[in-house]
């Protein structure tokens, strides 16, 4: 097939382009019957939704090429899902469903169309599995690829907060971590391992799954406090902690990760699952109660530690025998450089 | 005064400072009367606010350095207003009125952190004129400093678009076209002129208004097509035309401009009102009747031509005896370069 660069077509050419890959996946449209339907999509001054009582929800983020990605690690179509996942976890984390993403791009002169196709397809898809809708954005020319995303988002009932979090709380996540840190590492070093565990590496580290059902179940369930895991469980923590003006205990072994961290990296799977941060998974918490009735709906999900008195943003991680884990034996700066 | 820069205090440590710039300026947060009351600002997931039953607008607009600015001519505190003005001028095309703005940084670490902090002081400068709040944002590193911006507002009537433009209407701005594009050649050129015109030129540049009170009265007076002028009037009409399915005429000598444009450029403010991006004036069409009423209340506005059936996206310029002006001999070329 014959390649074209931005340069040919212009960002008229290049908007019309990627305006038919969102229309042949089914996302530049909500459905007639949606709570917020979209009035004017891609095309006009601004996107336009009409809206009920409710609590609309707004978040963005953005990934900029030798950054947050490589081309060599993270192939087009996989950044798309992944920058869409980023903006979708958010929404998960605060308990509500997606709507209406507004998405920019920064695009050299001599990039290949065919590559943000793909990168349109990646974002398409993860749209069409949460079903989000791709109401416009602008394209700019820039001499470094970025992609920044804006997503809206509702929910009907009372949010989850980084801030609720209260001594005698629990804490979860609600998946295995360090997949994603695991499968960059390993692609990046050209670690060998088993081909199933290489699989389940890249994979985690490419398609990221924003957690939209288990944020819902976390609501209806009654807890409060939640947060996405993007920068790492132990930066995440301290970040909870800080905003609720307590301090939280970590138990080192009670962490979940996938068996393919430990078979690819044996011995340093909980160092990574710690440190490793876009796995995307939620971390809450609550009264014992509440956890245990999420846990029975959330099978993945695991226990922790806890918020206990202290000071603000303190994060102490201890080991089996109950003692505290200097950060340094935790293999810390070696992951995060 | 020391200066600071980014890599000295982190991503946190400017998010904090930026944060408090907003607050100070009181653009952090809604008064509680708003009729889209903000619940959750800047430190969460998203950002979150209380709706009712409206129709709800989202824009997005980025700015790249060297590519839509350079420090030269646009000092930091002024990019920040061009930046928001561009989204607000977003709304007030659609005859909305701004809520919630989210602010994307992409910012090299050898970057001032006192020049941040003048960009956010321009940002909250338009914010605070205008009553919009920034309610997030993400701060991420970049190679090349870029601000995108995404702002939501809101209308209770019908939004004005794009495509509603019919055969029969006239077409006219709201008001003088050209200042900002000749305020960024006399600096990048140098070009003397008299004090008082260079300094009516740079802020013609600098300090472009959003007009979102002219929008309300196109709403209020019935218009229903419109767009902001920021590529240019030639290009925006080519666009307004497309969207409508129709063509449409100009005519030269009817193109309002500052008086300044033709003391610094004589024999060519038409060229460069025509060519010139970036003023935000308001491009909107009606039934004649309709634009006499909406003359009389907005002084600066001007008709300058009419939608006549024909080829879909045809633009016709006349001089004043009606003969089209071939586009070569609008010195195109020379200022969209």
């Amino acid at each position: 097939m014959l390649s074209m660069l931005v340069t040919e077509i212009g960002e008229f050419g290049l908007i019309q382009r990627l305006t038919q890959v969102l229309a042949g996946a089914g996302v530049a449209a909500s459905s007639a019957d949606a709570p917020f339907p979209l009035a004017i999509g891609i095309g006009d001054d601004a996107a336009a939704w009409r809206t009920q009582p409710a609590l609309e929800l707004a978040t963005t983020d953005t990934v900029v090429e030798g950054v947050h990605f490589t081309r060599e690690t993270t192939p087009w179509k996989d950044l798309g899902w992944k920058a869409m996942a980023a903006n979708l976890s958010d929404i998960a984390a605060m308990g509500g469903a997606p709507l209406y993403a507004l998405v920019t791009l920064g695009v050299p002169l001599q990039t290949q169309v065919e590559d943000m196709e793909a990168l349109y397809a990646g974002m398409a898809w993860a749209c069409k599995e949460h079903s989000a809708v791709i109401a416009g954005g602008d394209i700019v020319r820039s001499p470094v690829f970025f992609a920044s995303i804006t997503l809206n988002g509702y929910t009907f009932d009372a949010p989850l907060t980084r801030s609720a979090a209260r001594p005698g709380d629990a804490i979860a996540v609600s998946g295995p971590l360090g997949g994603s840190l695991g499968g960059l590492e390993m692609m990046l070093k050209g670690i060998p391992a088993a081909s199933a565990d290489a699989e389940a590496l890249r994979w985690a580290h490419r398609h990221p799954q924003p957690r939209l059902k288990e944020g819902r179940i976390l609501v209806k369930e009654g807890v409060r406090c939640a947060m996405d895991l993007s920068d790492g469980l132990y930066d995440d923590l301290g970040k909870l902690a800080t905003a609720g003006g307590c301090a939280v205990e970590m138990d080192a072994f009670r962490i979940p990760y996938p068996p393919a961290l430990e078979h690819v990296f044996p011995g340093k799977a909980a160092q990574l699952a710690l440190a490793g941060g876009e796995d995307y998974e939620l971390l809450f918490t609550a009264p014992a109660a509440t956890l245990e009735r999420v846990l029975s709906r959330i099978p993945s999900a695991a226990v922790v530690g806890r918020v206990v008195a202290g000071q603000p943003g303190r994060v102490t991680v201890r080991s089996e025998d109950g003692k505290p884990i200097p950060l340094q034996q935790l293999g810390w700066d070696h992951f995060r450089s």
